[in-house]
């Protein structure tokens, strides 16, 4: 017997589930496209080897096979490397900087737990071929009004870069080789709390004093122009960290300028970020009412989009994770979109009233109404009511032989369980959201 | 040296494919949702079992792997299948009939050739659970719609019955084993002609006087009602077939009260569609611009749905395959949808003016209109309009210092070649597409 499931960790959506994934979709899209970004969209399955030798230890988790004939391929574990390929592969077509997005799945052979899937969507906005902290604030432009256009109540932003982090470990007078250690300490700050890490910075061999000078740095709050000029004078003495702060500097003024709210980011001079491809901005959106961990994030990564290009080209980007959102506007209840697609149900009073049926509901569809009717001619109303209540449609439609003679309606609003005659002329009027 | 190329059928679609590919997406999901269709999405990968059992000779096609626990999987051959798998997993939550839609790619390993590609996508709409004639016809309005609002200036559904070819092969006195055969050499007729079917049936073994019985009977050609009288009069002798005629009467009945124009649809004997799954209504839909093959087809397939769940669920149901319509509407130039993201180019004059271009932008943005600004803030005015005229952005705007103090911006119209000055707080009308 065959198994009749789903493969663990890769989805089915019902229609419940879609109504909402497509809303947050469509809005998404709504913004991207409002800030100029444009489409792109590349197959699932790329060549192995375009994927291998990218990401590490997480290349075990690549979902590879062969074709039919003997070619190796994979599903591609993200949408940055079939990104990097396309730039290279249609240099002519391109015009940098380019703004696009994809929205699509991504498959990693991961154990699914809570909240991880095998099978997973995201949608992706990038600037490529931009250096210009303009494109920095841009990303944190769009992050800010796709989620506010999802609904979010509040959240915050965490920016950093990657040359503070850098700054504080080389100040403390480690060198680059131990700053990694470092990183992942203070990555698990939230975690272990300020004690875990400075024992783990010790652990890490670093000295105590500067353990204890690393930690206060990391540990700074306060308003984003208070922070850079805290910052500013701590680094003094290094000279990359003070061209990052310039560079925050800029990030933070244009945001200003395209006018995102303050109250939306802050300088988080202790955020990390796993991926080891970020060279320069990084941020981390999170939200009080989800302390579940971060929203989402992205950053600056100057160097994996060139990957093919055989050169650098400066690229800043985020992924939205559309299963997280949907994940927490469904725990949350954020959004406002129709949990059903169907408004109206037409009941067939007899086979003899079918036709006329049929042409009102011609007619509705036509004024962009979503509307179904009953299948069989022969179920009794009864039957056609329960049918449309157990779908969730609210307003239900009869077109009895004294309805037609008389030219109206009745329509029956099953959320309010309210019956009324209409006539037929004003039906649109009377039911159109 | 990596290779930096797709995998031959598995196509990259830029930005300019992808605004086409998103317009007929859009515009079908409209059609779908007036006519109450939901939404359901599964994962691109299946238990390869699943999948196994279904396909007859195309099993072969399949893209089979392991997964990293050494299951068996495949990437989805259609969403059909899925579809399947779905109304038995998840019996308790879908209530039947149920209208489902589902926009995705599928997987075959056949070898790439003109339209035809290893991963493409499909637009699946299918009632699931209902035998009646009204679901037959219903399937048939949305094709009809749906190409409708796509642009497609004229076309015609061909419709037929299984059981009218079977009746036809019955009535020249030829056994069920026999009319496998049959169908084959009919579906045959456009490509080499009434003389060859001829000559094809009767090297299957059919007699001459029934080989020209058949062929006779599938040649025949008119209007829908005339042709029902017709093909009623000559199977009158096969109850199944008498059946058919029956059940196509109520299609094309409703089909009338739904308001599709019998211009839209003619009957068509010898249709005989290739899939064995099909047990009633079968069309596909041609038209004189694209005399290259059908633009889409289906039909109702009574046993397929049921499989998993073990029992008999009616259903009809057809793929639009946006490959195809996306190659035809590029060709044909159908589709009235933006050529670019991007509406708007705001330039920067020099960094002072930075500000007030990032302040327009964000208003433009915020009444709707999809704006992209320049990102280096010491670009000259002319590599900026160069940039703009490059991405095919229509208007450039320019807040120079003169400007601002008169409080207006100038609008160069790309298209046009025209330049003018408007008042600042009259753009947004001004530029409003």
């Amino acid at each position: 017997m065959t198994k009749i499931q789903n493969i663990k960790g890769m989805r089915d959506h019902l229609p419940q589930a879609m109504l909402l994934r497509q809303h947050i979709i469509h809005t998404l899209t709504a913004v991207f496209e409002r800030y100029g970004f444009e489409p792109l969209s590349t197959a699932v399955v790329e060549y192995a080897e375009t994927l291998e030798g990218k990401l590490g230890d997480d290349e075990k988790l690549i979902y590879r096979f062969e074709d039919h004939g003997g070619r190796r391929l994979a599903l591609r574990y993200d949408q940055t490397v079939p990104l990097a390929r396309v730039v290279a592969q249609y240099a002519g077509q391109i015009i940098l900087p380019w703004r696009r997005y994809a929205i699509g799945p991504s498959y990693r052979g991961e154990r699914p737990a809570r909240g991880r899937y095998r099978e997973f969507w995201q949608a992706d906005v990038d600037i490529v071929g931009s250096a210009s902290p303009l494109a920095d604030a841009e990303i944190i432009a769009v992050l800010t009004d796709g989620l506010k256009a999802l609904g979010f109540p509040d959240f915050t932003t965490l920016l950093n870069h990657r040359q503070v982090l850098g700054g504080i470990a080389r100040i403390s007078g480690l060198d680059e080789d131990a700053a990694g250690g470092v990183y992942r300490a203070i990555d698990k700050l939230d975690k272990i709390g300020a004690d875990g890490v400075r024992e783990e910075l010790l652990h890490t061999g670093v000295a105590p004093a500067a353990a204890n000078q690393i930690l206060e740095l990391v540990l700074l709050e306060g308003q984003p122009e208070d922070m850079l000029v805290e910052l500013e004078q701590r680094l003094r003495g290094d000279e990359r960290a003070m061209r990052a702060m310039a560079n925050m500097r800029a990030i933070i003024a244009a945001l200003s300028d395209m006018g995102i709210a303050s109250s939306h980011y802050t300088l988080s001079p202790r955020l990390a970020r796993g991926l080891s491809y970020y060279t320069g901005l990084v941020f981390e959106t999170i939200s009080a009412h989800w302390p579940e961990g971060s929203l989402l994030g992205g950053g600056r990564y100057d160097d994996l989009v060139g990957v093919f290009a055989g050169r650098s080209i400066p690229t800043v980007g985020l992924a939205f994770g559309i299963d997280r959102l949907h994940d927490v506007m469904e725990e949350l209840g954020l959004g406002n979109y129709p949990t059903t697609t169907a408004q109206v149900f037409v009941t067939i009073f007899s086979a003899e009233q079918m036709a006329a049926s049929l042409q009102l509901t011609r007619e509705l569809r036509t004024a962009g109404l979503h509307v179904i009717t009953a299948l069989e001619t022969n179920a009794s109303l009864g039957k056609q009511f329960k049918e449309a209540d157990r779908k969730g449609v609210r307003y239900v439609l009869v077109l009895g032989p004294d309805d037609l003679a008389q030219d109206q309606v009745v329509v029956k609003d099953l959320h309010r369980g309210e019956q009324r005659s209409v006539p037929r002329t004003a039906i649109v009027e009377a039911i159109r959201p």
